[in-house]
């Protein structure tokens, strides 16, 4: 392969940006890998560690020196080092603590407490903060001190000496105000802030509905525990829209096109299995009917339209909720207006393809006690898949259980199971009148 | 309705945030928006009006005297202008033009060149620039002349005496340098922007990838057009989430749980009628083996069984794919990876299912000629799905069209064709060797 003869190393590495940079290490195999982060200097090698996938940085980090692991880890926004050390051994793990300032190793412990999936596990404990009776000369002091310590600052923290949140500063106004204004008088007292334990999903709405760059993290008592920031959020909204539809058809959230196919298929049977044994059992249903069946081989030629169908209706539904409920859009308050909606929405839909259908079966087969029953059952069908469409995220949800999960499986079971059973028991009655 | 009694006046609007505002607003009868809107103040009604849903601003505009209108339009932020003006009728738009002050009216109409999904359709192009031979001292004193003007600023770019983009000033560097330092010397000259036709989820991977708040945009000569912020890619994320789920199935890609009924009627009606026809069209796979049927109708039981389950392992996959595509993972050159990747995948997990279906149907029938049916046509069928799944949106996409278009229904149409006739036609010449 031609492409890759020019051999990366450290120097080539150095020229890129992080992003790039960490991509074309993340391709490399581990021996090479670990012979430029080697090479590296202390602080990109931390900037590169933060970049990488969190396991591939992990082992990476494994097949280092701990003295030398210790060293980048401290260079490293604890927040990006939190990523990763959850997916160290353990042994290693106390290991690099031991190495670590303690100061660092207690942050880093602090922050590995907060879940995943909430405010505190995407939060960053680095904040800017100033108190509120400092001058803005003052505070233009204070973060000249800081500055090899502050990333990028665009709003500065202002907290009395409780170390509570008071009020919040836009750097603009240490730009523009005056030295000597006191920071108590041009800072907005109203700050929004996130509570630590919130959900990191709810976390990122406040930043849609409010179009913020940064919003404080806070414990119940209001004392500043770090920051969240745009960039955190929009990685979250890629996350958790990834999860959303890959969930509803039993896919792993986490999945992706270049995961290790072991990993997706311990993810994905075992809902293929759960979708097969819901599936036999909607073919019960059929059974059921089987004296029918073999008296009009022709109803089994259309069992596929009336349970596809049903199933297309329900999905336009279940795609619709599934976003309401990620964007906040469907609360107690709404929801009934909202299942009412898909009524109206399904029985006009339901009419529409029901007459349709009736129509070309008729014209197709010319038994009318036929296309009575696909008709019939379409209609039927699609009305229940719509309200199922929007009851199951809905009831999953309030049961504690994520929405998306498999709401494609258990939707497709419920139009199946309806489909099967209003088509073939329609036929069954109408040709026992006829 | 107790709730409701509390009248909406335009002073208990005035202290709400803005995004609380246009909600509570939104609520409201047209007459009694109208009674609010007309008394607030112009900031404020911009604000407001620029917060709320483009369509519900256009109404509201609709009614109101266009020159309080042009009051209102001169003080938003242009792109959100922008964002309403393509929903008031044509008349009145000619109408609030002339009332415009010119410049406005030439940028709002240059910004409404731009297709809404590109990088022009989400920019602002309220941009503050200082040029390369300022100092640092004269670079503020130009940003507290603009101070009013000035919405919220990051970031000062620098054009040189064509207007051109050639660096870029972090507010920090502004507060921390001395004030003679020249703009020149601290600048950032590496600047990362976006073409002004970009597509906007092309923009979107840029800010995800490199993690900026805000990003200048430029025409192909370089001249600074305007920026887009992280709050513009945050909108543009959750937009387009919506629109990949949904779509899937078929329903409008900006379809809203409170959407009119009406409209989500005609979005999703005609995906219906389309996935009525494939479905049909299935049904005719199964009409071929209508004798067969006829002579063992215990085939058509395990018709659903074979569908679904191939469908489910071919949504598993479309999930996946269609967020790679969004997220820019699938390239030209990893295609080839990812469809040999579902090849093993679904090779392994049809291997399981067929293995399961046939010990299950074997048990539960005691026929081995339809439990080897139903195995081979299960695996055979789940390898097509998954593979049809990577193929539909990768195909889509290449072609031009979105990939997650209606992909669950022409899916959905490969695995019924393919799952019913390997079923039936395996079962028909296993029948006829037994």
């Amino acid at each position: 392969m031609e492409e890759h003869k020019s051999r990366v190393t450290a120097e080539s590495i150095e020229h890129e940006r992080p992003a790039d940079a960490a991509d074309i290490l993340e391709k490399l195999p581990l021996e090479e890998e670990l012979d430029v982060v080697r090479k590296l200097d202390t602080e990109v090698a931390a900037r590169l560690l933060g970049e990488m996938d969190p396991e591939d940085s992990a082992r990476v980090i494994a097949a280092m020196a701990p003295e030398r692991v210790a060293q980048i880890v401290e260079a490293m926004p604890p927040d990006e080092a939190a990523d990763i050390i959850p997916h160290i051994q353990k042994l290693l793990r106390w290991e690099l603590f031991d190495k670590l300032n303690p100061q660092t190793a207690a942050t880093l412990k602090n922050l590995l407490q907060y879940p995943p999936d909430s405010a505190g596990g995407i939060m960053t404990p680095e904040v800017i903060t100033v108190t509120e009776d400092m001058t803005v000369r003052e505070a233009i002091e204070r973060l000249r001190r800081l500055e090899s310590q502050v990333e990028i600052l665009y709003y500065v923290y202002v907290i009395n000496n409780q170390q509570q949140l008071v009020g919040v500063l836009p750097m603009r106004e240490l730009v523009l105000k005056d030295p000597q204004t006191p920071v108590r008088d041009i800072m907005v007292r109203d700050v929004v802030s996130i509570p630590v334990e919130m959900d990191r999903e709810e976390a990122a709405r406040i930043f849609a509905r409010y179009k913020y760059y940064a919003l404080p993290v806070v414990d119940s008592a209001g004392h500043l525990l770090g920051k969240i920031t745009a960039d955190d959020v929009i990685d979250v909204l890629n996350e958790e829209a990834s999860e959303d539809i890959q969930k509803m058809a039993g896919a792993g959230g986490d999945e992706k096109v270049d995961s290790p196919i072991r990993f997706s298929f311990r993810k994905r049977l075992p809902w293929l299995q759960v979708n097969l044994a819901t599936a036999f059992f909607a073919s019960m249903v059929v059974g059921l009917f089987q004296d029918v069946l073999s008296r009009a081989a022709i109803l089994a030629v259309f069992l596929p339209v009336v349970a596809g169908e049903g199933g297309n209706a329900g999905a336009q539904t279940l795609a619709v909720v599934i976003r309401a409920i990620a964007l906040g859009e469907v609360s107690a308050k709404n929801i009934w207006r909202v299942m009412w909606r898909e009524l109206c929405l399904s029985a006009s839909t339901g009419l529409m393809i029901g007459l349709t259908a009736m129509a070309v079966v008729y014209l197709w087969v010319r038994q009318l006690s036929l296309a009575l029953a696909i008709g019939g059952a379409m209609f039927i069908n699609i009305v229940v898949a719509c309200l199922g469409g929007a009851a199951i995220p809905l009831g999953l949800k309030a049961i504690g259980i994520d929405p998306a999960q498999s709401s494609s499986i258990f939707l497709t079971t419920l139009t199946d199971v309806v489909g099967f059973g209003t088509y073939l028991g329609l036929a069954a009655v109408i040709m026992k009148v006829f």
